[in-house]
C-alpha cells in the first residue's frame, strides 16, 4: 500500500547497459511505467579501435562517456514526453549502471579522454565491465591477498575478477603511468553519471562494496596496495573517496545544466548510483531473504539476500546493505547463458532450420524451442557442461570449457539446444545448492532479463531446481528499480521496502516443478555434478591443458576475421 | 614380376557393396583396370518397408537378391565392353561381398523372398550386414558362450556382433519359424552369388571364419546351438555346409545361364567368395605381416596379417588363412568414421559455410577441410571421443556415445570438424596399440576407401599414429582384389602372393609423420586415452545411463520424420 499523497508523483529511472541506456517514467503509486525511451550508444563497445583509429589490444573493451550523456539528453526527455508527465511532477531521478565500469577524470570530473592531449590514449577512456585485459593485475591482486590473508578475500569467494576496480586501476598505472598521474579521480561510471546530474562527486557504497573490495567500512589498506606496486599505495586517498553514500539516499539536486539536458526541474533529487543487477531486486518486489533473483540474458547474474554474513565458496561477493539496508546482498553468476545459446544458433544449426524459421516468421531460437519442447527429460540422451564461456560460480575458473556428451548419429540441433539450456539450469541448481550448503536459503527463483520469455527454458529451470519460478513482469526492470530508489531518495517512500511493496512488479509462481520431470532431472543432475567435479575440481585437468595448447581464450578464432563471417548471420534475440 | 604367358589374359572382379555393385576388367600382367561399371541396387537398403509396402521393424536392413543378379547382367557386360577385352580373353571371375549379409533359400538356391507365398515376410529377404535387429539373439549367444567357456569366443575379442551369421539365423527361427522351416539353406550372400554364377553351392571358409565362428575346422557344436534354442541344434547340419572352400580356389565354371548374363564364356573359372574388406589387402599389395590396411569410408575396417594366433581384446576376429594362406588374418573396426563427418556436416554446420561452398563449387567437406587445414595440433582447443556411432573396437560397446570437450564461444565449425577427424585417428592409434600390446606388430598403415582422398585427414592419421601412410591407388580396390583371386583360381598365378606382387596397386609412404605434430598429438592422445578409459571402462557409466534414459539408439530422432528433413541437405561425399 502506497503512503498517502503520492498521487500525481513520478520518478525517472535510467538504466545504463552495455549497448544502450533506457529511461522510464514511473508512477509512484503503483510502479506503472508511463513512458520509456532507449538511446543506443553511438560508439557502442570499442574493442578493436578508438574513435581516432588507435588500435586496442586483445581483450580490451572501452566506451565513450559522451554516449552516457546522450542518454540524459535524448532518452530522458523522450520518455518524459511519451509519458505525458510534467517536469514538476517528477520528484526524483535514479540511475543504475553496469559495474565495474570505470574511468579516469580530472578533479572536476572531466573524463581524460575528453582532453585532446589524451584522446588517442586507450587508458584515458572508460573501461567497460567486460574489459578483460587486466588479468595479470588481477592475478597479482589475488596471489598477494591470499599470501597476506586479507580478510576481504573470502567475501568474494576467494578470488577477485579482472573486471573489478583495482585490477583496472592498476593496469592504468602500470601501462600508462602518465594517464594515471593525470587522473585526479578514478571513478565508477555509475558514480560519474550521478556526478554529471548533480554537479557534485558522490560515491555509492554499494558499488564500492561489490567491485572495490570495500568491506567493514574500509578499502584494502595502503600497505596492501603498496605491496602490489609502491606507486599504487595511495590510490584510495588520492583518487577515490572514502565518503561513501548509502543506497536510497540523495546525491544532491539536479544541476541547472542537467535540468536542461533532461527537461526535468533543477534541484530534483538525484539518487545515489546503483548496480543494474542489484536494482532489479526491488523492481521485482524482492526485499527479503530466500528469493534468488536471476537476471538472465547473455550471462546470468544471481542476487540473493541473507540475514547473516556467510562466506560462500566460489561466489562473486557479499556486501552488508549492498542491495537493501539491513540484509546481506549476495551475488553469484554464470558467465555464459544466453551467449551460449546464441553461439550455438549462430555456429551449429544447419540451413534447413534457418529456412524453416524464416518461412514461418520465427526466430531460430523459437523454432528450436518448439522442436525441443515436446521432449521428456533425458530423451535426447545428452548432457552438457555449461562452461562454454568459462565458469564464474562455483568454480571461478575462466579456463574451463564446454562439454557435450552423449552424441549419436541421431542427434539433431534441437536436442543440443535443449541440452545446453538444461546445462545452464544445472549450473543454477549447483549455485543454489552451494548457497544452501553455506546456510543461505533459496526457496524461490525470480527471473528477470530477456530469457524469461522462453517458456521451455523457464519450465526446465523450475523442474531442474525444484523451485517455483516467478517473473519480473516489466520490460525495463532495472530502470524501474532505479526509479524506486529515486522515490526513496526523494522521501516519497520511507525506505526501499515500502517502495518495493507498492511499486514492485512480479508474477508469482508462473512455473512450478512437475514431479515426474523433477525426478528425471535429479538423476541427470547427479551425472552433471559428477562431470562438474571431475573436470572442474582437479581430477582431470584436460580442459586446462587444452586451453594451454590452444589459441588464447579471448582471441577471435581465425574464422571470425575470414570472409566466411562477412555473410554470417547475426545472433538474434535469445527469446522467442 | 608376372609369370610368362599372361599377355592378353584378363579377369573380372565384382565388388558387392551396400548400395551398388561394381565390376572391373583387370589385366593380369600388371593389375591395370581396363574397364569398370557400376550398377546401383534398384531397391537399395530396405530399412522401413518391403517392396510390397510391408513395414519393417526398427533396426532392420534388408536387400533384394535380384539387385545382385542385376550387377551380373548389367555391370559385368558393361565393364567388359568398356575394356575392349574379348570374352575369350577373360580367364576367371571373382567376387567379394559385404558380410555378414545372408539369406534363406531353397535347396536349389532360390531365395525364399522370390516365392510368392513368402514375399511379404520380412524374414524371407536378405539381411544386410547392418541389420541390427538380432541384438537380443547376439546377447544370448555371447552370454551362453561365455558361461560355457566356448573356445572360439576369445578369437572374436570376447564378443559376437548382432550383425553376424548365427544371430541373424536365430532371429529367423525365433521370429518366423515357418520361414526357418522352409529355409533349406541359410547362406551368405557372398556364397549365394557364387552359386548363381557356377550353378553349384560353394561356401567360403574365409566368410565362415569371420562371421560364423568357424574355428579350427569346426562351427560351434550342436550342443551349444541346442542350448540357445533346441530347434537350433542342427542349423549347420541341415542348412549350411561344413565343406568349406579355401580362398583362391575355384568354385566351379561359369554356368550357361551366367555366361548369358555376363557375356563371358561358359566354364570360365569362378573364384570362391571373399569379403570386401579382406580382398582389399592383396589389391594394395599387402600379403605380409605388419601392414595394417584401413578401409576408410562410412566406417573403418582394419585388416592385419600376423604370424601367430593372438587373442587381441576387443577385436572383431582372427582367422588362420582368412585373408591369405599361412598367415592369421586379424580384423578390427571403428563403427563411425565417415558417417560421423557426414553427420556433422549435415547437422551442425551453419548456412554461411554451405553458401561459401556452393559459391566456390566445393563440397562442404572440402571447404571445412580447407578452413581447418592450417591449424596446428591442439590449436582449436578441442578433444573428442569418436563414439558417435558407438565403439566397435577396442571396447566393443554400441551404447557408448560421442563427446566433444573444450568448446568455447570462439569454437567454429571447422574446429569441430578437425577435432572429429582427430578423434577417429586417436581411435585408430588405440587399435594399433592394442594389437601391438598383444604381440601383433603394426609398422605401416595402408589406406583404402573414400577417405584416402582427404589430404588433411591423411596427414593427421600419419601424425597421430606415428606411422607412414601408404595408399591403395585404384578406385575399385575390392574389385581388383577379387580379380586377383580369380587369377589365382584360374591358375594364372600360383598363389595370391605372386598375384599381389605383380598386380597390387599401392603408393608407398604418401604421408609420413611430422615430428613436431607427432609430439603435440602424443600429448593430446594421452588425454584421449584418459577420457576413453574413464567413460569406456566403467569409471563413469554416464553414457550407459543416458542411453537407458534416452530414445532407443537406432530410433530416428523425431526431427528425421518431421518436415524439417524433407528439405534437408543430403550428406555429400566424404572426401574432397
Amino acid at each position: 500500500m502506497a503512503p498517502p499523497g503520492l498521487e500525481g508523483q513520478y520518478t525517472v529511472g535510467v538504466d545504463f547497459g552495455s549497448e544502450s541506456g533506457r529511461a522510464v517514467v514511473v508512477r509512484l503509486l503503483d510502479g506503472a511505467a508511463l513512458g520509456e525511451a532507449v538511446t543506443p550508444y553511438a560508439h557502442g563497445v570499442m574493442d578493436t579501435r578508438l574513435p581516432d583509429g588507435t588500435k586496442l589490444g586483445r581483450e580490451w573493451a572501452l566506451q565513450h562517456p559522451q554516449d552516457y550523456l546522450d542518454v540524459f539528453q535524448q532518452a530522458v526527455p523522450a520518455a518524459l514526453k511519451a509519458s505525458g508527465v510534467a517536469p514538476e511532477q517528477v520528484v526524483g531521478i535514479g540511475i543504475d549502471f553496469t559495474a565495474c565500469t570505470m574511468l579516469p577524470t580530472t578533479a572536476q570530473g572531466v573524463p581524460l579522454c575528453f582532453l585532446p592531449q589524451y584522446a588517442q590514449r586507450p587508458h584515458a577512456w572508460v573501461k567497460l565491465w567486460k574489459h578483460h585485459a587486466a588479468q595479470p593485475q588481477a592475478d597479482r591482486i589475488n596471489a598477494l591477498a591470499e599470501a597476506r590473508g586479507e580478510h576481504w578475500l573470502p567475501r568474494y569467494g576467494g578470488k577477485i575478477s579482472s573486471e573489478w576496480f583495482f585490477a583496472k586501476a592498476l593496469q592504468i598505472l602500470e601501462e600508462d603511468p602518465e594517464i594515471y598521474a593525470s587522473a585526479e579521480r578514478l571513478i565508477e561510471a555509475a558514480d560519474w553519471v550521478v556526478w554529471q546530474l548533480s554537479g557534485q562527486e558522490s560515491r555509492s557504497a554499494c558499488v564500492a562494496g561489490y567491485k572495490a573490495m570495500h568491506q567493514d567500512g574500509q578499502f584494502p589498506s595502503p600497505d596492501y596496495f603498496a605491496a602490489l606496486n609502491p606507486a599504487f599505495a595511495d590510490v584510495v586517498q588520492t583518487r577515490m573517496s572514502s565518503d561513501l553514500a548509502a543506497l536510497g539516499t540523495s546525491a544532491g539536486g539536479l544541476s541547472a545544466e542537467a535540468a536542461r539536458w533532461t527537461g526535468l526541474e533543477a534541484g530534483t533529487p538525484v539518487a545515489v548510483a546503483n548496480v543494474d543487477a542489484h536494482v532489479t531486486l526491488p523492481a521485482a518486489g524482492v526485499v527479503e531473504p530466500g528469493r534468488l533473483v536471476a537476471i538472465m540474458g547473455t550471462s546470468t547474474c544471481h542476487v540473493l539476500l541473507g540475514e547473516q554474513m556467510r562466506e560462500v565458496p566460489g561466489m562473486c561477493g557479499v556486501v552488508p546493505g549492498g542491495v537493501v539496508p539491513g540484509l546481506y546482498g549476495y551475488e553469484a553468476g554464470q558467465s555464459g547463458v544466453g551467449d551460449i545459446f546464441a553461439w550455438f544458433v549462430k555456429n551449429a544449426v544447419p540451413p534447413e532450420y534457418h529456412a524453416h524459421a524464416a518461412a514461418e516468421g520465427l526466430s531460430l531460437h523459437a523454432l528450436l524451442e518448439r522442436e525441443a519442447a515436446g521432449q521428456t527429460p533425458g530423451e535426447h540422451g545428452l548432457i552438457a557442461l555449461d562452461w562454454i564461456g568459462g565458469n564464474r560460480s562455483v568454480l571461478v575458473d575462466a579456463n574451463l570449457s564446454g562439454l557435450i556428451l552423449g552424441l549419436t548419429l541421431q542427434t539433431r540441433a534441437p536436442d543440443i539446444y535443449r541440452a545446453l539450456i538444461e546445462a545452464t539450469a544445472y549450473g543454477t541448481r549447483l549455485i543454489i545448492e552451494t548457497f544452501e550448503a553455506s546456510g543461505v536459503a533459496v526457496h524461490e527463483l525470480v527471473v528477470a532479463g530477456g530469457l524469461k520469455r522462453n517458456a521451455m527454458l523457464m519450465q526446465i529451470y523450475a523442474d531442474v531446481t525444484g523451485r517455483p519460478l516467478s517473473i519480473l513482469d516489466v520490460e525495463q526492470g532495472p530502470a524501474l528499480g532505479s526509479a524506486m530508489h529515486a522515490a526513496v531518495a526523494a522521501g516519497a517512500y520511507p525506505d526501499i521496502f515500502a517502495a518495493a511493496k507498492a511499486m514492485g512488479q512480479v508474477q508469482r509462481n508462473v512455473y512450478t516443478p512437475r514431479p515426474a520431470a523433477q525426478a528425471a532431472y535429479d538423476a541427470l543432475y547427479s551425472d552433471y555434478r559428477t562431470l562438474h567435479d571431475y573436470f572442474g575440481r582437479g581430477a582431470n585437468e584436460v580442459m586446462h591443458r587444452l586451453k594451454a595448447h590452444g589459441r588464447p581464450a579471448e582471441q577471435p578464432a581465425p574464422q571470425e576475421v575470414s570472409p566466411l563471417d562477412e555473410t554470417g548471420s547475426v545472433p538474434g534475440e535469445v527469446s522467442a
